[in-house]
């Protein structure tokens, strides 16, 4: 609360505009690892049942998300929080919801490995794709080695994933100078989010994901759990998260780490009690949603990737076991 | 086998070419129902968990199949059949193993509704559907009117599923004239598949697709259920099985209704066996595999479908009831 009073009265000076930035296309990707990677994030032979991709719960016909409160994992496990949204993940200072992967390259090896994700081992991963004589060539043309391992695997996927940016949005346009790109209420609803205080957690090009902040600072939060303080192991991290991107919110429902909140009214309440010890009215309410929602940028547009077969060498998947 | 004799002669008589017939690609479709019917194909709120769309079990990244022997769905149950590809499936005479769907329009209503499988109603499925404004508007569009029905969900993804076929083969290639389309080996294995009689069962355009057989007729299946009898009553359809397309049939592995055979040169070995009484030596095996392998065609190529989101009013995923 202190900080957002703090950065309110500077922005106020400079103008809130000048907190957040407008998402820019993709700048220097290596397009063969984006196709590569592209492959690997669609490809359900990376898990040990043959069934679950990376596109299972980031979906990118939905947002980059899978739209459950928690996610379904190998064996239909019930995972323990929501999957962010993969969309303009590059973005964000750390990956997960308490910070613990450095970068896209350090957070593709988890999913894989983990027993209630995709259950498999990075050993059988990487064994699956060197079986397979069109990949084995695509890593060798890309990586210049014979054989394929695992931080190729990931160096793959987290080049693709720098290309899931969603540019364009209504209020990117309104940054970039279209005055007109917002409606009365959408506009009433940017300055409530920038008076109030939610600019202070949720600024910069994503409108969010720049910082850990404690959810329920004026009120606490019945679901908080460890959080942050899962990887710092310091006690003042309790309840603390990642705070997410606000790009896409009106895709990426259900809202906060598990996934308790189904609207978007119902978020923008809850934060307003909870993190600032404001009720806003129904109005107010609904300014902030229409606002939210001209944070949905274009959605990333590929052609499905069409994946080479398995073959009598290729470890076949074990679905049940 | 008397069939295959007989055929056989006919063929030696106008060439065995006339037996097949290169696949057309796609012919007046109504595109804006082709549209629709492809993001209903990608959408997982068709079913009850949110998490299984038709795509989950019939990946079009994958041959549209799941390679799996049996499909896993609605809670990880264990499917009773092999799922077989959706690849130019609307040139079969009927759908499913045993043509218990006459056409792909009543085909799309049974997964939805099954148990084991998308697990949801018909009626909360059009609700779901009816909820989300835009999937409301585009109905009309396209039907003219204002309610959703469940006629129209299938019919919209029956047209899809027309689309989704794989000319300019290189079997087709050589079909259409380009007779140094196959190898040496391809067209050898072409002319045992001919001469041995796999011909009899495995023919027209989709080489499969168009007849009703016993699984086992010179010596019995192992795994061999009832199959057609189910659908006709009659002690003389048990054990047959709709023929299965061989188009694509290198990226539709695992074989058979009981996906027990992960190779194309162990489903060949057993169909020379059962079907024909006849032992493949390993070299006219491989090049049995060489001309199955020249039936792969073009994949479909399309975007990925951007889904319209969910909103306060639309039913929410139940994974975990
Ligand atoms: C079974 C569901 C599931 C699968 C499969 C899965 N994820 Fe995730 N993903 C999640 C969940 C849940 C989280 C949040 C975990 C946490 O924060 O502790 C997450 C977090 C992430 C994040 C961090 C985003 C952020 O802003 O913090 C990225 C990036 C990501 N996943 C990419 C991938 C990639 C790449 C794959 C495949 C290699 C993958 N995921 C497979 C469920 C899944
Ligand atoms: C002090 C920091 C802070 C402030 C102020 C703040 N937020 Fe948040 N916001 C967070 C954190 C942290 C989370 C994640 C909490 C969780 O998941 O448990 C979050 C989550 C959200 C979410 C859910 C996003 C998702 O994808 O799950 C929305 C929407 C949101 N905030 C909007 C707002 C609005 C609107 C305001 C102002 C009324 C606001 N926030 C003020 C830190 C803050
Ligand atoms: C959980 C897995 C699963 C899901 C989800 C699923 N299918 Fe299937 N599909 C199968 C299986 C298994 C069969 C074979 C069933 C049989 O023959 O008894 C099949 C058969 C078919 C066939 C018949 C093909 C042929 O040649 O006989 C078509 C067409 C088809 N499915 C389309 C769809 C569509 C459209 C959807 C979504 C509305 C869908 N499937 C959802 C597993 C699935
Ligand atoms: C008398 C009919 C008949 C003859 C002759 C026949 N098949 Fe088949 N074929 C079938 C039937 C029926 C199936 C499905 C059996 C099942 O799934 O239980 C099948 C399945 C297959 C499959 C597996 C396809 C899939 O997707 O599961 C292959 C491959 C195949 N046949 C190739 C051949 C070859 C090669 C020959 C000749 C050596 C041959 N068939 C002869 C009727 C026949
Ligand atoms: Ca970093
Ligand atoms: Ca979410
Ligand atoms: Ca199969
Ligand atoms: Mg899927």
């Amino acid at each position: 609360a202190v900080a957002a009073a703090a950065l309110a009265v500077v922005a106020q000076e400079r103008s809130f505009d000048q907190l957040y930035a407008p998402i820019q296309p993709p700048k220097s990707v290596d397009l063969g690892k984006v196709e590569l990677g592209k492959k690997l994030f669609f490809d359900p032979r990376l898990s040990q049942s043959g069934f679950i991709s990376c596109n299972s719960c980031h979906n990118l016909s939905m947002g980059g998300s899978d739209n459950l409160s928690t996610s379904i994992g190998h064996k239909w496990q019930k995972g323990p929080i929501n999957a962010p949204t993969v969309l303009n993940s590059a973005l964000n200072l750390a990956q997960f919801w308490d910070g613990r992967a450095a970068d896209l390259k350090e957070q593709a090896g988890g999913p894989i490995a983990n027993p209630g994700e995709m259950a498999f081992q990075h050993t059988l991963a990487v064994d699956v794709l060197q079986s397979i004589p069109a990949y084995a060539r695509e890593f060798k043309l890309i990586y210049g080695k014979d054989k394929i391992d695992i931080d190729m695997v990931t160096d793959a996927i987290a080049e693709f994933e720098k290309t899931l940016v969603t540019p364009n949005s209504r209020f990117d346009q309104y940054l970039l100078g279209k005055k007109d790109a917002l409606t009365k209420d959408e506009l009433a609803g940017y300055k409530l989010f920038n008076e109030s205080g939610c600019v202070a957690c949720h600024n910069g090009p994503n409108l969010g994901g720049n910082s850990f902040q404690k959810m329920g600072i004026v009120e606490p939060y019945k679901g908080a759990g460890d959080g942050r303080a899962a990887v710092t192991g310091k006690d003042a991290d309790r309840f603390s998260y990642k705070v997410p991107t606000l790009r896409n919110v009106e895709l990426t429902y259900p809202y906060f780490h598990d996934g308790a909140a189904w609207t978007l009214a119902e978020a923008v309440d809850i934060m307003g009690r909870l993190q600032l010890g404001r009720k806003f009215t129904e109005q107010e309410n609904a300014q902030i949603v229409a606002f939210l929602k001209t944070l949905t940028g274009e959605q990333p547009v590929f052609r499905l990737p069409i994946l080479p077969p398995s073959n009598e060498k290729t470890l076949r998947p074990r679905p049940f076991d």
